[in-house]
Order: structure tokens, then C-alpha cells, then sequence
């Protein structure tokens, strides 16, 4: 087409995307033509769903991303992962190769079609995922629809679905728009308004004596990262993170103190966010998973929540202000001195603490495994955990810096994982070559619903470091019910195997089994595993029933 | 729940759904704990979409079948199955476990949400995909509700959607329905219209001296086989499918004819339809992919179409009036002996015309393949075949008696075969057990997007043979678009490599290659590969641009 679908060049630093991620189908076809010569590429995912769940990976690691899908078939495939996407603000344009404008005049009966003649379902259902749709039917109005949809997606950090008949593809449209940036700035907040909240917030943080600050997943999705950690660091106020907020603080400040995730959370950290005067949330989404199940103890009276549109201070409601010049504004004016620091946890990855003995001491448990984890990271590593045990093991993980947490504990659907890994390391790669390591945790039960896209990774020479935590089926669904039920069990596969089955090449990929603490030890210090330039996929034995704290008191109240 | 989900006992006789498809979730796992003391059980599927695809199987070959998903993700990843199904009007019982009825009340901010609190959004994407939906709130509503969804799925023969929140899994309800039969049976005809109808039909039928029949897929999926088949016994008249109608009719009659499709179909068959004087249809469809690319020629003034709510006699509708009863009495009063009867082609299973010698004479050639085939297939055969070479390949295969096959034109999804083959072997077994055969077909880059499915195979004991034909990617695409472009090209794996990697225990699978002719004669003469009680997957090595004729011809139009 002649719109690059970068469309207009890109104002702010923004990481633009390069990979194009989809599945050819025979209404999109015409269009994945031009992907090369836009200077982009075809990542050629195995099935629309895991391309969904790619390009969401890819987007939290790299800002945006675009995917490809066909009329019905394709775009219904991937539904549940733009779903997953609309629910926790990650930007993806998802374009639709549909047939062309005259056949659906006529109301064709084609192929991928109900057989009713009606075009529109599809993009009836889609309006409730995606934040803005556009159709591309008239080349005079085209130019100006993409750079709209580009702005919407990026600005409201939602997926925006673009329709692409086959016969718009090669359509010449205005290309002057391409001169001007697209306008991707926030709306600026009034500012008689932005000024009275500081003041609110100002004055209350100079009253508390015991303030502490609770980052959660909106700091990351609707970028306020950097103000975030301003003030983080200029008030020196001990900082917690949700479990979704988890990776948007440096885990190496001195001040921060851990994951607050209510019930769920260590003695140390519930206590002293429990016991603060005032709470400053920022980006905070208080959702089941997210909260170990609504067990937060912190009164609204002592809360100031920044929300990415509003701000909430006690049980006042400021509307239209947005987080990110109140908090610059607040940085900028508190008077540091004044401020009352009580510290806080300061937690360690110290797997000392081993799960109550009922294990023989060399069996691996998420209460060992997680806080070991911490040595094998290293700065600027992406995690990614699933919608499992890995997602609330993660929690004991102390980070080094820079590193990039993606999950996706909202929206929770399993397979997710394994897709959203194959997205994260391209788009690391995309970014920094072979420098930037991706390490996935996924559960048997789960990799198995998305296996096939490690199948992608080795295609785009991809080298993430996989584990799938082999404990014979779906332990999250055992902790909220039917521990023992046979539809909890799942078939055994030898993972490792799938590897060369997938078609690795040799040397493009290591194996490794551990089944014990020593295994694990010993994997973490082969320099030629952390180091290798290669896939290493491993699995890991850990027990059935087995599961980190936060699941066991999350789960607690989703049964009852 | 105390209603078994399949509420009162069934009138008709109509085979139960025995099987349960579908993923655990953790919204519906009070409810999965119901299957086995109902006298079913759970397939276990690895993921919703095969999980949908597999349902959509099964019901083809055992009338109905049941699906249960998790609310939001679960569903949201079976749509594209469900839409394939309305499409193609395969009867299932689509089960949604929901947050209880509190939690929805309150707008909880729960996993598999948008976030929103709106818990409807997903049932309202639902409806286009289904015919009815019933929302299971109230326990005395519930046993009625679930009759009435019944009903609906099998007399309008499309998906049903049935929520079931979890604090309703255990209410009880009134069970005295049970005793009561469900009325599945189709409405009546008005008796003065269908013998009107059934004159028109008579007077035409009379006149003809070509008169031919033509069945088509809703002969099939609106249960027309037993009319349709006393009318082409008793009449004696030349008989031709169309691609969606094939298995619907007796292949080994002498006078069944072949497959019509247009230009697509062999010159002997399509001269004997296009000068015909008088066509019947059965149930047409006369989509793109069923008409090799809407390339019929046949005067509307020599038709009568048979559908399954109307009857139209060349331009004239006769709405409301279906297809059974008009036929039952078409086959007692028509008066065979003044019936004109002109013969028509009697096709063979000759692979003789081979494909225009462009590849060796040991190659396998899809000309040379299909009509090989036949020697392979035994009465009572379930054939599977995909969106891809092997749905057009098998039109030149003629068939032993009382073959189903099970293929998916119209929606036309890939990676749906392999999965299907699961549904479709579940009911073979169901009904049969050890005795029926399913065998599929798939091509290599359909294989990939539902390969894991091969597992749930594995996991319940199922013997199908497959075929992947390996052809290094996606030749259906090539035809249409893009024959050398990269993403048409696929990741190649070691396909076979992938049934022990899944968890196949030793004897529990026969591994084959075949790469040339005689490799395929020597394997279809092979009593052991036949007839052995264990799954059979065969790699079958194809050239990448080697395609039927009927998809040649298909396809040239679609790119158009």
C-alpha cells in the first residue's frame, strides 16, 4: 500500500515498530507485499492467536506494534489476545486484510463469510476490544484515518483495528502527510487545575509522617515511568510495587522495598504499608490477581491515588488531570527536607526460607526457586511469567536494574506466556541485537496451549532462555479447585523434544533437564548458559501441588 | 448442577453427545466436576480454539456435540470455531462458566475482565456467532432454558450459547423435565403449500429428458440424507455433489456421477450438469470455494433448489417450506417410469492421468494422489481434510459406501482439520468404538497452528491416521497470492518427530515417510498400517507448487 503503515514519522523518541506480526491469509496477502520494502518484516507466526499475544509482548518491550490478520478467520482467531491488550493498555494496530470493497457491496458469498452476505459482523464484534476502528475505503481518506488510528493507539495505549480491503491496497494516497510528525503528545491538563492538586498533594505529603509510595501497572502502560521514578528517587519515600507495577521501579534503590500485594504479601511489607499514614498509588489496578484478592488494608483515608487520567486524594476526585505533569509538578516543588522517611523492608533473594519441610531438601520449590532466580538475572533482562505459579513467584524475585517484567495478571489467559515471548525478543532484538537477554517461565499446562510459537523464534533466530516448570498439569486451577480432578491433569509431553521437532537446527539451541536445587545452582553458574547465543530451553521439575505463597492466598478467595 | 447438560431425554434417535470438549478454566471448574457423574466425559483439549474446532468435528459425525470454556478468555479464543460452525451449521452446545452472579452485580474487577466491570460484553459479541443464548440466573428458569437452547442448537443446527455462572452450578432445579423428551423435531410443513410445492416439482421433473440431481451441503448439515437418498435410489437419476456435499450421497451407486463445481469439476461431469434441462439441487451453497469461484453454468430457468426453509422452482420462492417433507412426498408420488433417465460419467479411482509430466514419474502428485486414495478407504471411513490442497484434491476421490467426510469450505479456517480430526475420531469411538476409521489430511503449514491436538489424540486413546503432506508451507496461499514470496514459507519441522514429543508411549503409535509412489502403493497395501489399533502418522512429501486442478481454477478467480 502506499501508506507505510508507520505512516507519518514518529515525533517523540518513540520505538517505532519493525516487526509485522500475523499469519498470511488469502485477504491480506497483496498487503504483506509491502511490508519488506517499508523496511519492515514479517515475523510469519504460527497462528493468529499466539501472533496476538506476540505482538502484545512486543509492545511492552517496544512501545508499539503492528499486526496482520485476515477477514474472520484470522482476526476472530485473535480476539482473546487483543482482549488481553484493550484490558491492560498495550498498544497494538491490528490490521485486517478483508475482501474487497465490491464483493462486499454485492454481499458475496466468499469464502471466510457467514454465508449472510453481511461484511460487518466482525467489525461489530471487534468495536468493544479496540479503543478506535477505522475502514479504509476511500483513497482521499486513508492517509489521515492510519496517522488517526496510530494516534489513538499510542495515546490511549489500546489496540486500534484497521480494516484493508484488497482493493485499497494499492490505492495511491496523499503522501504528504508523511513530512509531518504524528502528533503523539498526552493532552496537557488545565492548568489551574494541575496546580490546586499538587497543592492538595503537596500539603498532605508534608503532613504524613509514615508516606510511602505503591507503584502499579498504569506507571508502566500509560508511561509515566519517568516521572515515577523522580519522584521515587527525590523524595527518598519507601517504594513498593504491585505485582502488575513490578519491573516499573529500579529494584537496586536502597528505598525499595518489595511487592504489596495485601494478604499475599511478606510480613515486612504488609506491615509497613498497612501501617502508613498516607499511600501514594500510582497507576494502581486493583484487580483479584492483583491483590492477592481484594486483601488490600490501607484505608482510602490514607491513600492519593494517580490515576492516568485523574487523580484521587482521600475521597476526592479530581477529573481530566493527568498523572504525568501533576507528578513532574510535584517533583518538582516538594520541599525534600520537610519530608518524614520512615524506612521500609529492604527485601533480599535469600531462598533460605524454604517451603515448611514438606519436600525433601533437594526438591526444587517456587519459595526456594524465586529468590534464587535473583542471581541469574542480570541488568536489562526481559522476564516474562504466566498466568500460573510464575506470575506470583515472581513477587520474591528482587530485579536488577533496567529489567522488563511481562505478564499479564489482569487478563490471565494461559498461553499467554510462551506467545508474548517470542514478541519481546524480537522486539529486544530489534532494539539491541543480540545484547538483551529474554527469559521465559511457563508452566506445562500453559506452554502447551501456545507451544508452537518457539517454532517463530527459532525461524527469526531468535535465543530466549525458556523454562517450563514440568509439575504435571494446572496447578493454579488445583489451588482454586478440584486438586486432584482428572481435567486438571494434563498429558505428559517430553518438552525438550519439541525443540529439534520445531525444526532447530543444531547449534541453534541448548537443552537442559534440572530436577533438583543443585541442578538449578549449577545451571546458573554456566557462563555458556547465561551467555550462550542460542535457544536454551529447559525444564524443570518442581512438585505438583507445589505453589508460590501469593497463589496459595489468591486462590484462597477465588474459591469462595 | 443437578440438570444433566443433556437435560430430558432425547426423542428422536439422535446420538448423545457423550464427549465434553473443552479447557479448564477456573470459572468453570465446579461445573467440570459434573461430567463424569452425568455419564460423560471431559476430552481435555489443549487449548479453546481446538477445543472448538474439535466440537465442530464431532458433532459431523455424531449429531451434537458439547463445548465448555471459561468466561473471557475461553470464549473469546473459540470464536473463530464457533463463527465456523454458524457458518457451516454444526450443531454445539457452547457452555460459558461465569464469575457468579454476585460478582457480576457488583461489577468486580476480576481476572479474564476488560477491567470495566461490564460482564455482558462478551456474551454480546456471542450473538452473531450463535443462534440462541440463554443466560442461566435464576434456578427457575434454568431447566427450561437449557431445553429450550437444546432445542434450538440441533432444529436450527448452529452453535448455542449457554452462560453458566459458578454460583449456579449447584443450585437445584426442577428435574422433572427429565422424564419429558425434547421435542427436537422440525416444524411441519402447511400441508396445502408443500403438495402445491410437490405438483411444480412433478410437472417439471416429468418433462425433463436430462434431468440431473445435485447434492450439496445442507442436504448434510439439515439432515436431508435419508429423503435425498430414497430420491436418488428410487429415481435412478444421474447424481453429482458439490465439494460441500460430498459423502452425502452413496458413491459406489452406478449412478453417481462425480463431483460438479463448475469450471473446476472434469469435462465429462461438467457437460453432463451444464446440459442438463432440469437440475435439482439439494441444499446448495454456492459459495466461491464450492463453485471453483462462482463459475456455475446453469440456467436458474432449468433448476429446482431444495433448501432447507424453501423450495424455489426457477424464479419462483416458496418460503417456509422444508425441504423433508417436499421430498418424502416427491418419492412417493413421482412415477419412476416416466422419468426421462440420460446417464451421466462414472468416475474411477485412475491415477493414470498423471499431472502433465512436470515432475518425475515417481513423484507424488496431488493427480496422481487423490484418485489413489480410493484404494486406501474402506466403507465406514471418516475422511478429514483441510483448507488447502486436500480440500480440493478430494473431490477426485470416489468413495466406498457410507464415508463421512468432514472438511470446512465455506469457513474455511486452517489448522481446523487437525483438530477436528480429534472430535471427529472421539465420535467414531463413541459410537463405535475401535472400529471406524479416521483418517486426516493437513497440510504442513495448516498442521502448525493446531498441531498440539495430536496430543489430546494421545491423552484419550484415539487411532486416526494422518497425513501431513509436506509441501513446505502454505500452497493454497501460493496459488492465490505471492507463490515464491517468504511469507507463504513456513518453519520446517520434523512433523513426525512432534507424536513422541507429545507423550506417545511406545506402541501407542506407527511412524511412516513417504516420498514417492511407490512408497504410498506399498503403505495402502500395508494390512498393518490399515488396520492397527494405534495412531498413524504418515509424512507425505508433495511438491511446493504441485496442486489440484480444482483449486488451480479456484484460485485463479480469487485472485482476480
Amino acid at each position: 500500500m502506499a501508506a507505510d503503515i508507520r505512516a507519518s514519522s514518529l515525533k517523540q523518541p518513540v520505538d517505532v515498530a519493525e516487526a509485522v506480526h500475523g499469519v498470511p491469509g488469502d485477504y491480506n496477502l497483496v498487503a504483506l507485499d509491502y511490508i519488506e520494502p517499508a523496511g519492515l518484516y514479517s515475523v510469519g507466526n504460527v497462528n493468529e492467536l499466539n501472533a496476538g499475544y506476540a505482538a502484545d509482548g512486543y509492545a511492552r518491550v517496544k512501545d508499539i506494534s503492528a499486526l496482520v490478520t485476515t477477514f474472520g478467520v484470522g482476526e476472530l482467531s485473535a480476539l482473546n489476545a487483543i482482549a488481553g491488550a484493550y484490558s491492560e493498555y498495550v498498544p497494538i494496530v491490528h490490521i485486517v486484510g478483508t475482501p474487497a470493497t465490491s464483493s462486499q457491496e454485492q454481499g458475496a458469498l466468499l469464502h471466510h463469510t457467514l454465508g449472510n452476505g453481511n461484511f460487518n459482523t466482525f467489525s461489530d464484534m471487534a468495536r468493544s476490544l479496540h479503543c478506535t476502528l477505522v475502514s479504509l475505503t476511500d483513497p482521499l481518506d486513508i492517509a489521515s484515518q492510519i496517522d488517526h488510528a496510530i494516534r489513538e493507539c499510542y495515546v490511549q495505549s489500546r489496540p486500534v483495528y484497521i480494516t484493508l480491503p484488497q482493493d485499497m491496497v494499492q490505492q495511491k494516497i496523499e503522501g504528504e502527510r508523511l513530512q509531518t510528525p504524528i502528533d503523539l503528545s498526552f493532552p496537557q491538563n488545565d492548568e489551574e487545575k494541575e496546580d490546586h492538586v499538587v497543592d492538595v498533594v503537596l500539603s498532605s505529603l508534608k503532613a504524613a509522617q509514615r508516606a510511602i509510595i505503591l507503584v502499579d501497572a498504569c506507571a508502566i502502560r500509560h508511561r509515566a515511568l519517568a516521572e515515577t521514578y523522580d519522584l521515587v528517587r527525590q523524595s527518598g519515600l519507601p517504594t513498593f510495587v504491585a505485582p502488575m507495577g513490578k519491573s516499573a521501579v529500579d529494584e537496586t534503590l536502597p528505598i525499595y522495598c518489595g511487592v504489596y500485594a495485601g494478604d499475599g504479601s511478606v510480613p515486612a511489607v504488609r506491615e509497613r504499608v498497612e501501617n502508613a499514614d498516607l499511600v501514594l498509588t500510582i497507576g494502581a489496578i486493583k484487580s483479584d490477581f492483583n491483590t492477592a484478592g481484594f486483601t488490600y488494608h490501607v484505608s482510602q483515608l490514607n491513600k492519593i491515588d494517580f490515576h492516568s487520567r485523574y487523580i484521587r486524594v482521600k475521597y476526592a476526585e479530581y477529573p481530566g488531570v493527568r498523572t504525568n505533569g501533576v507528578l513532574r509538578k510535584i517533583v518538582e516543588r516538594m520541599d525534600k527536607k520537610s519530608l518524614s522517611i520512615q524506612p521500609g523492608p529492604n527485601p533480599h533473594n535469600d531462598p533460605s526460607h524454604d517451603s515448611d519441610g514438606k519436600y525433601g531438601a533437594d526438591t526444587i520449590t517456587h519459595a526456594w526457586f524465586w529468590p534464587t532466580l535473583g542471581h541469574l538475572l542480570r541488568e536489562n533482562d526481559i522476564e516474562i511469567t504466566e498466568t500460573g505459579t510464575s506470575n506470583f513467584g515472581i513477587w520474591e524475585t528482587r530485579f536488577p536494574a533496567k529489567v522488563t517484567l511481562v505478564s499479564q495478571v489482569l487478563w490471565g489467559s494461559i498461553g499467554y506466556a510462551t506467545a508474548a515471548c517470542q514478541g519481546a525478543a524480537s522486539a529486544a532484538k530489534d532494539m539491541e541485537g543480540d545484547s538483551r537477554r529474554t527469559i521465559l517461565f511457563a508452566g506445562d499446562g500453559s506452554f502447551q496451549l501456545t507451544c508452537q510459537e518457539v517454532s517463530t523464534m527459532l525461524r527469526n533466530g531468535l535465543n530466549p532462555i525458556i523454562f517450563v516448570i514440568c509439575n504435571a498439569g494446572f496447578t493454579i486451577e488445583r489451588s482454586i479447585h478440584g486438586e486432584n480432578a482428572e481435567y486438571n491433569n494434563i498429558q505428559l509431553w517430553r518438552y525438550k523434544d519439541l525443540v529439534p521437532a520445531f525444526g532447530a537446527r543444531e547449534g541453534q539451541y541448548k537443552l537442559y533437564t534440572v530436577k533438583t536445587k543443585n541442578d538449578v545452582q549449577a545451571l546458573f553458574k554456566n557462563e555458556q548458559f547465561a551467555e550462550a547465543k542460542c535457544l536454551r530451553f529447559v525444564e524443570m521439575y518442581m512438585p505438583k501441588e507445589d505453589m508460590p505463597v501469593g497463589l496459595k492466598v489468591t486462590a484462597g478467595l477465588a474459591e469462595r
